[in-house]
């Protein structure tokens, strides 16, 4: 390919270095877009007559055909770009040569690889608002069942469990509107860039913008031909949606646990243990709390390569693609199976309700004290000795005798007695976005329309 | 602050790992800021009445005005909302009990950081549009300036050095979308979510949100609380910027040494040696070229904070700040003194046009003979094998002996005859975003628009 | 300081970029260190008479005795090597001028890292050596406590408390080795490198290798000045006592938390909520969960700096000391926090032992099938069929109806009846290594020889 | 495998996100050897007669044959390990139910990750090894090619072209150290560890430790079981080994550029451009100069992974291995084509002596008006004002008017007429590892018997 140009073929150790046949040919599908597209521009610049153009069209369709059935790809193709070409010269012959005129493989591959980057948003975004719907259908099913409410991993107020599942589908939410932002930057066009400044064929960019669906065309030959900001964007996107995943996993595994008791995963979910006959091993849940490690390291790796390097292109950017491709595949297998796992859940509200202990009403005791105007930083210092009386005497909250809490403050028994069920509780916590019935309810109703419920 | 909750007061070792205030201290005027709100909002719920409010805002600027001439925090202070308390005592009384009824640390200091983020991204959104003008205004400068465009550090085709400068405006251009589309998604109210589930009090959060700006209220109290999602996608986009930034220095770098000696960089921006008297080091290059490794090393501290981590608040969310705050103020050092260098830049158009080597028309070549119907392929090889001969022969490739390149092809004598200038080489690249004269100028218009040149 | 080469001095945003004296002010000590081993050197040399010597050594004894009461670093000092030499220049005069004969800046700060991080590590050492310690002291007090043991987050088998305090102690044993090892690797002189490539004075590099207490001298001068490779190494040792470090606190989180309610953190270790009377949250445990992330980011930070540059000294290099500082500070303030709190936590053996629940004997049951001849593989299917019998039944597993157990296997009723105590359970697991009371105090010994208990 | 556990199997979204086989396979000669060394064990402990013996290490080997040959891996085996079990089956029947006794896939799979990183740290360690000796080569062969040697990006000093090699040869003195060192600490035997806490049968884990060539074993079978630090460990050694490679390589693209000249890769290590038929691009260099950066992303996934981990074994370690075996494959690929391009570069000698400037003997100006007696910082500034007149008159340094020299100084023209050779200034450098010619061929013969030249 390179012509005339070398005296000797690389040497082996080099060529199988360079070579990027085996992570690039899964461009394939884009890399025939972008040509058949390309061809119809050489067509309208006159470098193609009708012919020509027909050609060259229905090679690459044979050519695709034949790659829709496996690739046929030998040691001596060096990529996927060469691939097609030579497959090309083997369908239509000479005129295939043709197809590389005021083309690069520089503008080439960053078309493909834009092209390739919108497919993958798609699937994946499609999978979160799958994961998103499954968190939102347990959350309204699951209204109604109360549970402890934590924080830094200590007993907080009482929630509703439906409530708690939201908090994990809310960040898918944002997490699709990164995607959509990413997408918007992705789709502009570098075909028509050349090497680095731009082709030698007066091509009509706008035309090929609009055959391959782009949204804008690239501004500067050199910049896009050595931009890879949209694959960085892309695995940002993907590491906060596996940064969530991981959340609602590590959450997952917390509440599948003895301890807890309070889900039960489907068996279908489960692994077993090839030494001990008991156990129900939350697998699914343990990779999805691992997984933002992986993408993370995938980001790392493609700033990193990114770090110092000059404008334009630099063989460096072939990296890209392992990494890229490594994470969105990490995600598409990771986001079903979490999908799945919470779709099959069940909750065990009775070890939820266990769990709920007395002193998860000091707020409220606190709060009964401010209403009868006290500042809330001396009743917080109120209930705070009333806990104590209570850990002392090892009784909950709503049992220390009734001598000893009017000894602290005289109000204390009367506001105990009103402290009502925990639901009542809740619902005391009545503001927009929080665990009341309603609040809970109207979130379902949200995001049903965010996801496509 | 914990009421009488405890039998004894926190240990040193413990107490210097937890106390935030040397860090958080900076937060003072968004804490002052969403306090004042708040009192607004117990008001509005008649928590408060209009004396009391007045008189707490009144007390919060007074400590608002103390801050501003100096941080009176002792060591018992744990963080910057305990101590703006503290000093609300000591100027209002009691009533300062009061302010904290319904709030808890958890959506205060959300509701804080936002603030903060929100007037970061717009002090680095300035310097990022402030560097863009830099680089426009020399790129217009430099519009006539000739050199090599190089692809894998080697000369590839002539290009307009205002052409190179605008490959590292454009990705300026995108950071400030990324920065828009970041502030969109941190302008969202998490204060009324109490600690997890709610706030006691029916504050009207709609109002909050009016009085401090912000776009929308969160949708659930426990993501509120436990998101920092706004936090990894700013330290993302500052990355971004970051390496940009990079890839202009590390570009700078080379061309400032004596090899290319295509830049001189003025004398306020150059740093000596202190052993060799002569040296002109491009330590402003150099740093900025190093600057994104800390960003990227911040970006992933608070990455894999996240990992795995419970809805709601857990103690490990402290760490965001530190990160967040050594990134900001990284960029924010780097930014101005880059844009200095590059506005007092001295193009040096005698080494950038001694650079440009007769071998860098051989793409010309190629077009030339495709224009005479030959495939590209074939004109590939055939040219190759011209330069193949111009290095043996040790010539410039337009220089090669008259047989020598007609035994290669017959049309290359009377193809070389016609290349002309370096300029005719540039402009016969013309499509948009090239380097031709035209496409530099557009791009340098509609780069003015978008940094508000 | 760098003679008469610019006409103008750096432009201010320049000068603030570049000036590190805020960050390696630290190193002053080892910056007097050095300066006074090449005093000698240069004396040796001939470069120096005795008076000279001994008039800069008692020079620089000033300086470091006004640096110990605070430094005088004003504006115009760039960092902490010139602000030595001009307070040196205050002292003694035009003299100061000659201490830099020979030596650049180069070598001198790499110098000077070096002793930094050798001290580092020793104080770094220390306390991983002292939450060894802690970590024994509580194994060998609770050897007796019996525990469920986890994989999966799930019950498994059970084992002593101790056991899994040990778990978390060895990890300490293989980081001091670490620690070791990256103490020798740092303890190379570069000094005597100049700025790349040799000093132009003949100093006597072992000479000064001793006074400094080095090991080894570098063995080439480009390599020496641009090596960061120790400042990487200790970066990483640090990052794995962090790991370590956040999986021990993270692990205390869980046991912490109500539903485990296996620990109790010492009041002076807990913090309690600004809104939440009853809350006991172990900061200090989730703090050090968190811990690795920022050092994680500070290896991050160094390793992308390091990609890609050229040998010798760049001023990217700068920005290791940030990193390093941060890293080892985090960590000093760490350590003793986790200690205390481990030293002080209070195991609750009633809340262990419920948690034992009759499953965990499924393995034993399983082996106990296999001693009576059964491959394991029958043995573990077996056991399989009973627990799911007793889930059915609801019934702990060894009491599943008689009838039902020996319908799955006739030998199972006498196995269950010779299952005996949990320590009888956690005693068949005698391995080396294993949860045995003799192992754990086994491992009790050998960990107080290592950590010097 | 899990028996009769669970009514259902796996779904099949779970069954494909928890498959390892596609990964782990790999594993299956680690997992044969330490299988074998197991069922000895089993023999001593009388477990197993020593027919069983013979017959399950026979079995075993007839496994690894069928395995030598391909992988007969369906879709229903999660793993190598229950993948070969299943075969084992196959092939010796029912006792090949009795191989798991008292093992489980907790210490099973820790020693055969620890098996298979043994066996990479050699492969790597002759690689590096390699590569450290074609630097050799190639520095003793070009000792006397004199270069400028750069600080900054800019001419500071002459240096020999040896020199420059070296300084990238040393640093894989040290990777080899930490090599060792980290083969040291993954030589410990975790077997007979069991599930967590030690194993059911009695066996001689010392026994075992010997047969598979461990330097220890391990000493607390929790820590044991969910220790990951060798992996770590091992990828960050990797890390350092690909950040040399890649300041060699970034090196090498600099020195390959037209505007430095200095080497010409050979025909077989370079390749061309699709569309400019003269190019030769130095991808090997480049690919290595960003080969640190997925290896560090390979890193940060593993020590994300382990953040905040529960001792023991949890699933998320699962991800582990791809992570290692990327970048161990990526450097097995990368140092190979590294040192065949170094071992076929040419120098070119006339390139870098003409780049060579007179300023460039500034410092052994400053040097020889120290050795009449004047302090270093006066010299320094002496010569800069010489180097500012040079560039005033543009003349080279050492052609500065007489007159305008003896103006700054009077003893300025006789010391430039003594200035003499570029390798007359090189050889006034002589300190140890400096770039004088004994003390590069010291360092050549040092280096060769550290890389087993």
């Amino acid at each position: 390919m390179w012509g005339g140009r070398f005296a000797t073929g690389p040497e082996q150790a080099f060529d199988q270095l360079n070579r990027s046949l085996p992570v690039d040919v899964r461009l394939w599908p884009q890399d025939i877009r972008g040509s058949k597209a390309w061809v119809q521009a050489l067509k309208k610049a006159k470098i193609l007559s009708a012919a020509e153009e027909s050609a060259l069209l229905h090679g690459l369709d044979r050519v695709s055909a034949r790659l829709q059935t496996g690739t046929p790809g030998t040691e001596s193709d060096e990529d996927i770009h060469t691939l097609i070409e030579r497959m090309l010269y083997e369908e239509i012959g000479e005129l295939a040569g043709k197809l590389h005129t005021g083309r690069s493989r520089n503008d080439q591959v960053a078309t493909d690889l834009r092209l390739w980057c919108l497919e993958a948003i798609e699937r994946v975004d499609h999978e979160v608002a799958q994961l998103g719907k499954a968190l939102v259908t347990q959350a309204r099913a699951t209204v109604d069942i109360v549970m402890p409410g934590y924080t830094h991993g200590q007993r907080a107020q009482p929630v509703r469990f439906g409530f708690v599942l939201l908090a994990h589908a809310w960040p898918l939410a944002r997490d699709r509107q990164r995607l959509k932002d990413t997408a918007d930057r992705t789709a502009v066009l570098p075909l028509g860039s050349g090497a680095l400044a731009g082709s030698g064929v007066m091509v009509d960019r706008e035309q090929i913008r609009e055959i391959l669906g782009f949204r804008a065309i690239s501004g500067n030959a050199l910049d896009a031909t050595g931009d890879r900001d949209y694959v960085a964007e892309l695995l940002f996107a993907l590491t906060m949606i596996a940064t969530h995943v991981s959340r609602l996993g590590a959450e997952m595994v917390t509440f599948s646990g003895s301890e807890y008791g309070f889900v039960r995963l489907a068996d279908g979910y489960c692994s077993g243990s090839s030494l001990m006959p008991q156990k129900r091993n939350p697998d699914v849940f343990e990779l999805a709390r691992a997984r933002s490690a992986r993408t993370l390291g995938d980001l790392v790796a493609l700033l990193t390569t990114l770090k110092g390097l000059p404008a334009g292109y630099n063989k460096d950017l072939q990296e890209d693609k392992s990494v890229l491709f490594d994470a969105v595949d990490a995600l598409l297998l990771t986001l079903p199976a979490v999908r799945g796992a919470i779709a099959t859940l069940k909750a065990v509200p009775e070890r939820m309700r266990a769990a709920l202990d007395a002193s998860m009403l000091a707020t409220d005791l606190a709060d009964g004290l401010v209403g009868q105007g006290l500042p809330f930083r001396e009743a917080h210092g109120i209930v705070g000795r009333l806990v104590k009386a209570a850990e002392d005497q090892k009784k909950p909250l709503n049992e220390v005798a009734e001598a000893a809490s009017r000894a602290i403050h005289p109000d204390l028994p009367a506001l105990i007695a009103t402290l009502g069920t925990w639901e009542d509780s809740i619902e005391r916590r009545a503001t927009t976005g929080g665990s009341s019935r309603k609040s809970v309810l109207d979130q379902v109703r949200a995001l049903d329309a965010e996801f496509g419920g």
